[in-house]
C-alpha cells in the first residue's frame, strides 16, 4: 500500500499517519519529495488493512494498494500450471477437455441416451444438474440424490467423470459421494460459507464467475477454498451481467488469458450460460478455444424443445460433433489438441 | 405469454405451437392478422414456460412474457400495504424507521456506547454482523454466537430491536433466538437453499438486493421465501455494481419508488454500503427518506478508524444526530415522520 | 503518479524507469523499502503521463496516478462555488432554480401553453429541444430554427431564460443567438469537437453526463469547455446506463454530492430522462433536491398523450406544481430555498 | 407492437386505444381472449410509435415492440453478404482482412518502418490516427492534414489501402480526399449529424461501437448512415464498458455472430481497444477470427514505449507476425482463409 499525502499535508498529519502505520503492525516507510511526501507500507502484513482507513485521515490525498489480496490462487506463489487429474483425464493439461450434458437430469433413460453420442465425440466428462439453482420458486428444482444416482451410473458405463452443481453445505457429503467434480453456481460464487467447506473436502471444484464478480473477487473465492487445504479449484467463466440483453449474459472472453496470467488454476469455458443462445454457443467455444481455455463445458440435449430447463440453449449431439470437429481445427493454433 | 409468428409462417408451424401449448397445459388463443399471426397463451399456468422453448420454434418471431412471474410478492395479489410490526415498532407504516449501528460486533461495550447514542438520538433498532461474509478469507469474520448475545443484550438495554446477517442455513435456528429481524445479505440473495429455509420460520426477514440484481429477481428471491409461508419480507436497497467506481457500489434510488408501486412490502434504504463514503451517507440518507423509503440503515461507530470493517463508511454519533434532524424536515413531504 | 516496483526488481531496472522519467521532463522520486522500491513522480508536468506506459516496462508491479487529470473544474483550482448569472437568475447559488418544458418544441402555441403554467408555478428556464438527437434516423427530428424563434419569444413573453440543445459545431452560432443556455447532450459529452468550439463562446453550457460516462470522464469535457476560456458550465445527472431495465437509465444520485465537492461548477438533476417515466420524475427530483442539487430539469407537457417525442415521460403541468409544493417543503433541509 | 390490457380492462379503454392506434395510422387488430384482450398493431406503419405512450393508457397492461426498427442494415431487407471491395481488397468475403498501424501518426518515418513491416506479414489495410479524440483537452490530439498526407504516400508505397478517423462533419470533406475508409470512433457513434453527412459520401465507412451501445443502437446508427444513400458500411466491435477494470473494455466477441446473424454488413474486431493490454491483443485476435469476424484492426508500433498514444496497446511487429502465423491456422475452421 502506497499513501500520498496532500501537497499541504502538515509535519503532524504525515507523523499521525505513520504511527496509525506502526500500530497496526505495518512497517512505514517514508518518502518526502519536493511536492508532496508518499509513505509506502512495508513489512509482513499481519491483518489486512483497509485502505478507505487511512483515505479518510486529515492530510491524505490517496492511498493505492500494491499487494494483490490473494496468495495461493496466484501465479508469484506458483508459477507452474495446476493440472488436475481425475483418473486419466488431465485438466489444464496439453488437451483441452470437454464436458457435456444436459442442463438438469431428468431421467436416466434421457442421460443414457445424451451421454452415448457426447462420448462417442469426444466429451470426457458428464454434466447435468441434480440441484438446480432456479430463479422463481416454481421452477423445476432437480430430481435431488436420484439425478445423482443416475449421473454416476450413467458416467461410468460410458467411461465418463461426473460433475454436477452443490447448492448449500449441506449437500457437500451426499454430491461428493456420487461425483467427481463439485460445481459452484455463479450465484454461490461468494457464498462463504460454502466455499469455506469446500475447503475441507479432497475432491476438484469447479468455480463459476459471478455475475457480476470481478476477476480479482473470483481470484478471492478460489483462495477461500485453497485456504482451507483444497488446491483443486479450477474456474469456470460463463458470462457476466451488462446493459447488453441481446445475449442473456455478455461472456467475457477475455477473463481466459487473464486467468491464465494471473493464476496457476485451469480454466474451464461454458458458452451455453455464456450466451443462452443455441447458435451463438458454437461460435464461442471456437473462441474460447482460441483464447486458450484449458476446458469447454456446453449443453447438449437430444430432444432440447421438451427440456424441463434451459433447452434453447443446449446444443443437438450432430452440433456437438460439428463442434469437435472445428475444435480440433484450431487447437493447434495454440499449441494444444482436442 | 404472447407468440408472435413471422410474416412467412406457413399454417403447420401456427399449428406445431398451438400443438406445443396445449400439450403442457395451456389455452392458445389464435389471432390471425393481415400480416402475421398472434398467439395469446391464456388460461391458467400450470407449470412456468420457458419462453426461449417456443422462440426456437420453426415459424416463431418473438415471444414475449406478458405475466409477472411473481404473485405473493406483487401489489396485485395484495394491494394494501404490508406493515411488519416488532414489538410498538410498525416497519412500513408512517413512521419511518431507523436501523443503526456498527457494522461488525466487536464487543459489549463497543455496542453499549453505540446503542446509547443512536438511541437518543431516535432510532429504534440496533444493527451489527455476528458473521460478516467478507471478499477476502483473511479478513476479521466476526465474533458468532458472542456477537449475538451482545446485539440482545445491549438492544434490551436500550429498547431496541436487533437486527442481523444469516449467511447459511446452518446459523437459523441460532441467529433466529436472539435478533427480531433477520438480515440476508447481498451476496446471498439468490441463495435459494437459505431463502427456502427462511420461509419456514417465523420472523421478519430482510432481503438485501444483490449487487447484480434486476428488480424482478430481487422481488422473485422474496417469492421464495412467501411462498414458504413466511410474509414477513421487507427489501433493502444497498447500491448496485455499475461500471463508475467512483463510489463503492451505484446506489438505486429509483428502486425505491418502484418496489413501492410494484410490491405491498416494505423497503429499506443503506447509504453506507450504497455509497461507502462517510461523507455521501448524508445526502444518500436524504435523498432516499425523499424518495419514499421507508426506513433507513446505517453505520454507526463512535471510533471508526479503529473499527474492525467498514470504518471508513460509518458515521460518527453527532453525525447520525445531524442526519435525524435534516430527515425529520424532509419526511413531511412525502406525508411521513420520523 | 507513483511507480511502484516487484519484489524481484533489479538495479538496472530501476535505473531504466527513472531514466524514461527523466528523459519526459519528470522528477523522480526514488524511495527504497526493505522489501521493494517505489518511484514517486515528481515536478512539473509538462506532458501528461500514460501509466501503462511504465506499467510494461521490465521490473514495475503497478502504476498509480496520484493527480486529477483535471484542474480548471476542481475545487482545488476554484475553492469557492461557481455561480451562473444569466439576468436575475442565479445558478449555484442559494435558490434551487427550476427549468421546465417540452421535450421537443412542437409549435409556438405549445410551447406558450406549457411555459404559461411552469412559470406560474415557479420555473424560471423555459427547456425544449428544436435539434433532437433521435436513435432512429426515422423518428422526429425537431423544428430546427423555427423551434428557437418559439422558445425566445415564448420565454421572453413569460420573463424565462431560454436553454436547449445544440448538436454540432455547426449550430453554435445559431443556437447562441436564441438560446440562454446551450445544452450538450449525453450522446455528445465526448464530441471533443463539439466541446472545444464551446469553449470560444461566451455563453453558459450545460453538459449532461454520458450514459457510460465515468465522474472523471465528465470532469475531462468540462475541462474541454473551460480550457477554451468559457468557465460558464454546469453538469446536468440524466441517468446512466446500467443491467437495470426496470427504468430507461439508471439516475446516480451520488454523482449529485461527489461533483460538489470535487468541483465548483453547479449541477441540475433531470429525473425526466434519469428515470423515463412520469410516475417516478417527482420522487426522483425530491431525491435530487434533497441530495444538493442546484437545479431540476423536467419535461411538462400538457397533453403528453399526443407529444412528438418523450411523452410518457413528461409531467402534467398539476404534477409539476404538487412537485414544486414538495420541493419547498425540502430545500430547508439542506439550507436551501426553491 | 402487441398492446396487452389488464384482465380488468373496461370495453371502453380497450377502444380509447384502438381509437389512438388508428389516428396515427395504424391498423389495431383484436384479439380477445376468455382472461383478457390482447391488441396486434399492424399494417404499414407512417410513423414510429412509442411504446411508452401506450403503457401509460388506463387499462393496458404491457405494449410489446415486434419489429426491428432498423430497415437498410438487416438481413431481412438483404439476405446475402455485403461485400465492400476497395481496389482488390474485399472486406466481407472469404478472405479476413488484417487492418494494421499506429494508434496516432507521428511521422512519415515512424508510419513507414510500421508500414514496411506490417505488409510484409499480410496486413492490406493501413490504420493511423490523423485527429484524435482524447479524453483529456491537455493530451496529443494528432496531426491533422499533415497526418493524412502521410496516410495516403505510405499506404500507396506499399500498396495498401487507408483507414482513419473522421471525428466532426467539418473535416469528411478533407478526410475522404485521403482515405479508403473513414472511421466513425465509439464515443461518435451516436454523432446523428455526422451519421446523416457521411450518409452522403460515397466512400466506405467503419462504424465502432459506442461504450454503452446495444447491438440494436448499433444497428440504427448503421442505419442512418445508410438512410442517406451510402450502403458501403462496416462495423467494429472494440469493447463496452462494464464493472470489470482489468481490462480497459470489455471484448463483446458474441457480438460477432449476433451481427453476422441479423445484418449482412461486414464486421471487424478491434483487440487492441478492446483490451487495453498488449499480451491480450493476439488471444483476443485469435477468438475474434473464430467467432466469424470479417477482418481484424490493430495497433502496431515499432518502439511503443516512446508512442505518443497507446504504446501500452501496441503489438511490436514480430508480434503481428506471430499473430498472422495462428489466424492462418485457425480461419480454415470456418472455411475461410487470412
Amino acid at each position: 500500500m502506497v499513501i500520498v499525502m496532500n501537497e499541504q499535508a502538515t509535519e503532524d498529519q504525515v507523523e499521525k499517519v505513520i504511527a496509525a502505520l506502526t500500530q497496526k503492525g505495518y512497517d512505514a516507510h517514508r518518502s518526502t519529495g519536493t511536492t508532496r511526501t508518499v509513505i509506502g507500507v512495508v513489512g509482513a502484513s499481519k491483518s489486512p488493512l483497509d485502505p478507505r482507513e487511512f483515505e479518510i485521515m486529515p492530510g491524505v490525498h490517496e492511498v493505492v494498494k500494491i499487494t494483490e489480496p490473494y496468495k495461493l490462487a496466484g501465479r508469484i506463489f506458483k508459477p507452474e500450471d495446476t493440472i488436475i487429474n481425475i483418473g486419466d483425464i488431465a485438466i489444464g493439461g496439453r488437451a483441452i477437455v470437454l464436458m457435456a450434458g444436459p442442463c438438469a437430469v431428468e431421467s436416466e433413460k434421457q442421460l443414457d441416451i445424451i451421454a452415448a453420442s457426447v462420448s462417442r465425440y469426444g466429451a470426457r466428462l458428464l454434466r447435468g444438474g441434480a440441484f438446480k439453482p432456479r430463479t422463481s420458486p416454481y421452477a423445476f428444482q432437480g430430481l435431488g440424490e436420484e439425478g445423482l444416482k443416475h449421473l454416476r451410473k450413467v458416467g461410468d458405463r460410458y467411461g465418463m467423470a461426473v460433475i454436477t452443481e452443490v447448492m448449500d453445505t449441506s449437500q457437500i457429503e451426499l454430491v461428493a459421494r456420487y461425483a467427481d467434480i463439485l460445481q459452484v453456481g455463479a450465484r454461490n460464487m461468494q457464498n462463504f460459507t460454502l466455499l469455506k467447506d469446500l475447503g475441507r473436502i479432497r475432491k476438484p471444484v469447479m468455480l463459476k464467475r459471478g455475475l457480476s464478480a470481478t476477476i480479482q473477487e473470483w481470484m478471492l473465492s478460489a483462495e477461500y477454498i485453497m485456504a482451507g487445504g483444497n488446491h483443486d479449484v479450477m474456474f469456470c467463466e460463463r458470462g457476466i451481467r451488462t446493459f447488453e440483453n441481446f445475449t442473456r449474459n455478455t461472456m467475457d472472453i477475455s477473463a481466459i488469458p487473464i486467468i491464465k496470467k494471473i493464476s496457476h488454476l485451469p480454466i474451464i469455458a461454458d458458452p451455453s450460460h455464456g450466451t443462452g443462445l443455441r447458435d451463438k454457443v458454437i461460435p464461442m467455444a471456437r473462441a474460447a478455444v482460441a483464447a486458450g481455455a484449458d476446458g469447454i463445458m456446453v449443453e447438449v440435449h437430444h430432444e432440447p424443445e421438451v427440456a424441463l430447463s434451459d433447452g434453447p440453449q443446449s446444443l443437438y449431439p450432430e452440433q456437438f460433433a460439428e463442434m469437435m470437429a472445428q475444435l480440433r481445427i484450431i487447437a493447434p493454433a495454440i499449441g494444444r489438441t482436442v
